[in-house]
């Protein structure tokens, strides 16, 4: 039984977590830690965990975690930098959902976080937790950087294409379309439901965090890379749709193929027929992303379309399937379930 | 020309007022406070009003109403009852769309509010804006208490049953369903896009505020009125469903026929054919109450369904009916709009 | 490994049972059959089954089914009843989640169903599947009829008080909200998400098929049952939340002890502490139906909130807990997912 | 009083053609044609215009038409093209807000909508219905296609870069979102509420019918152009954004000037401050394209952002909107409603 802890239990992500890791059948739970709610019982927050999760929050120390064997942060940007020191020196391990080490350049990351990094070198040990290019490092990482919800779906369109040298690597251009529940549990008036809904919108066009991470990782595949993201709000839940485009630098005939051979082995990675347009419902509640590539003669172009539940594979479900890898467990474990549809 | 003040308009009553006013024939938005806001353009924090209003949020203060006719206060609740007094005293008449003087018995108001009422003398004075109850007295209204939006749908429901004697008083339930625009435009997690969407439930089972509203009015027509009154929250926008039932006291055959009649006259409330279901959408955008009576002969009861849209026949629209007949306009003026389907 | 087919899998009680049934471990699907789509596979019409479920839909025919030890139906009402008997005869066991062995009454269902039943004497066997009142009977049943979605969440509502004559057993009123999924999988414009979204309405105030099921149960509790049923139609995919209403026949202080004790061994049945109010997302997907019961003192009302996942403990979870406890399963087996929140 | 009749009048289209129909100052509708509903009162089908609009629906004639000055085509696609001639030659003048007239190419027509034109010769006279490009054309033409709703907005977020030569006329992609109320109101799997709520996806990314209608009319701007156009589906009723992305091929430093000066006089086009992100909640319900221009300079690229509500400015607002410049009326008859926020 490994042991965890997860702090910032108070979040989308956090309960996310709570809910997958309940059922996961290697883990207990031993602490979740909130100083906005500590003392209160986690079901108290989160009536779905009733009579499953029985713990209390608790407050934040460093040795509220001794019993465990990894410690997931599920808290906002910048609190993980400061903590995961102190755990990985006293043996824990630790994934980081949020932000702090998936950016190995500190300027950037600095200057697109608004903050001095508190232990730039951690950053250089950490792993981007992206199973689908790193795996074989993600098993024996000591510190894991769970990346982003936008960049695990537009990344993971976009490697076989990159890999295979087959687009002009600055053509990229990336329109994301999320649900509501990436913007975080929160009070604000910009997240209310008679905001949200019914309407759709953009943000940040001129530049979103998610791009510097994205672009990074694709440079670690082509050193040329460059894209445009423009990420929107969608008036639901869950799920992401990446619409990803890029210009072709060779035929496209091959690209189906390419795919299905690119991503055979891959557990939660399924590539679509040919001329297929997922729905994010379809991976509702399920570690997955579905990709469809589409090749359009006439323009020269490849259109990709991939869609993930931004709260299962684009954090808590990866976050395990990261915790499965490091801890020699199946990388399965826990993440079977299927996409709820309806 | 009528010159209209909006005190607080930064919330979802406020920005409905302004929309149909922006549109009435008869009236001019002359100042829009707000202490949160002011300085900033109205156009800015509602796009759907740019270059239609052009006014900016200014602080409010008793001056900047001096050239008003009229006062409208699209605040929370105890805000209008600190400020009435000296509009009325100018000679300016005020629509309170909050709470304030929807109650006439003070420590009722005062229990359910938690507060001691700053003027209870003008209680005695505010008529309850309610058209189809108190039509002539709102002619010569200089301050008009407009009904929430719960009770304007329960009452029209009741008005006939109840004038005619058909129904035991006593045995009244009103299941309620409103959309989320009801709980006004603020910072707060139980508001959120993510908690409100794909889920239902009730509150406020043990007691709402609009429930001592509802049961003062419906005794002003049967002094022997009793409620139990459920709210539950939709995941919708705008409408507001009251599905009210009551134990028969007198054959229930012609109860459709009662119903056409007593509304016969009425522009704002429709009376269905026999069998009807409204749906909240017939009514969105319009100033309208939408009826269907049922009888159960097994059971001997009546069945009331009433729909309307919580933000126009259930706040802002009323307001300017209320308003239309204070100052001798055409009652629909300015109120024409179809409900918009879908 | 229990063999199972399914009559009947393209609607959404069907996508629900392949959904669980994929992930239980003492299950193998074998056949699924619909007549308007042989030959195809399952997961093409069910993008979120892809590469777990590997069969085809084959046509409908009595040989398809002789490697079964139980078929499900989840086929349009009238269908299970002509199939049934030959299945039962060949040793296959049977549960219906249509409504044709749901009502002893044969008068009753034939008027209700506008048919003419075709195997009467098969209903007197069948076992009305709510495992909560008749589980001793379900271990033994060959044909279990699966409780209709809107009378599990009201019977499991009501049983308490009822069985301990806590209520005027004539006094019953169940305002139903309910969302869109209940109403099946079709081509239909009244189902259409431009007819559904933004909006609510009751329907079918004059009756409905649940109601005779619903009474006939609670007869067998209380013989003097009767009820007010008014189901409405909420823009959401999944839940059922019913608003129960009694007038109370005894003191109702000690009725939060009484439904925890009632409930306390129930594996699918949550009695939250007093005074809450249940949300249908907080069971989710799940297999589960969470209560809450408040007593009005002033108007001696009991008012009870219960909330299922239509779907779930509505339909397929509640189809599966019956199989389990059949082939004495663990009754909780397949079945342990939490409710997915948000 | 301008007479119009209405073929086709059960769509969304038709249903908000007469929502506004009904309230403008300057119209009679003399007549609703629909085969399916003849005989039906147009207000028992849409209860959102009872007691306003009081008209049956009449089985389509041409004899139908013979006092009316002008009829709209709310109708699917190939059946203004079989009726318009006769209507012509009677003087009487035809909106078709469906396709048959929009497309110059008969080929390419005939490609796209799978027929044989039944009236090229008339094609040739038809005006595309967009006032901002062809206002002086359409006060004189007696036959207008009223555009798509992609188009009108992909349209104009392009016109002030491609009339001005600042971008790349090859390197257009056009990603766009709408409602599902654009689909029209079906029995149909596809559009059920269960399917559509909670999701996204993208469709038609091989090539949509509106690709061809954009290219030609871009192409009489810039006869080069050329675009990339993917349309996804949006869990909302209504309103389109389209997010357009272009190569530079000149500075882009002036283009927020540039499109407010292009625009400055155009009563339905709103340019947003530099820096903005429209939503299309705020122009739900209104004749309103809203749009805002980013130039990304680290890619070189513009990025337009345009929103409209597709039943309105895409649709039965923009048919208004032709037809009064048509009959020499105000060009905002009838057309003056805010949008509708929340």
């Amino acid at each position: 039984m490994i042991k965890v802890g997860i702090v910032g239990g108070t979040g989308y992500t956090g309960v996310e977590l709570m809910r997958l890791l309940a059922r996961h059948p290697g883990v207990r739970m031993e602490v979740i830690t909130s100083r906005s709610e500590a003392g209160k019982p986690v079901a108290e927050l989160f009536p779905n965990l009733r009579s499953i999760v029985d713990l209390d929050f608790t407050a934040p120390a460093l040795d509220s975690y001794r019993d465990c064997d990894l410690v997931f942060f599920a808290t906002p940007n910048t609190t993980a930098m400061s903590q995961a020191e102190e755990l990985l020196a006293s043996g824990i391990r630790v994934i980081d959902l949020a932000a702090d080490f998936r950016i190995k350049h500190i300027p950037t990351w600095e200057h697109w976080y608004g903050a001095t990094h508190a232990c730039p070198a951690l950053v250089e040990d950490a792993v981007y937790g992206l199973p689908e290019l790193n795996r074989a490092a993600i098993r024996n990482a000591r510190l894991v950087a769970n990346p982003g919800c936008y960049p695990t779906a537009v990344i993971l369109a976009l490697l076989p294409l990159l890999k295979n040298g087959l687009i002009d690597a600055k053509s990229i251009i990336a329109d994301c379309k999320s649900g509501a529940s990436g913007a975080g549990r929160k009070a604000s008036v910009d997240t209310a439901f008679c905001e949200v809904t019914e309407s759709v919108r953009a943000y940040a066009v001129a530049g979103h965090r998610h791009l510097p991470e994205i672009r990074e990782v694709l440079r670690t595949v082509d050193a040329d890379a460059e894209l445009v993201f423009t990420p929107h709000l969608m008036p639901m839940l869950r799920g992401i749709h990446a619409t990803v485009y890029a210009d072709a630098s060779a035929p496209g005939d091959q690209v189906q193929a390419l795919y299905e051979n690119h991503y055979r082995d891959e557990p939660f990675v399924d590539v679509m027929p040919a001329g297929s347009h997922p729905e994010t419902r379809s991976v509702r509640g399920a570690n997955l992303c579905r990709i469809a590539v589409h090749y359009l003669e006439a323009v020269n172009k490849f259109v990709v379309l991939s869609v993930e539940d931004n709260l299962v594979k684009g954090a808590a479900g990866q976050a395990i399937q990261n915790m499965n890898l490091m801890f020699g467990l199946e990388e399965t474990s826990g993440l079977e379930a299927l996409g709820m549809t309806p």
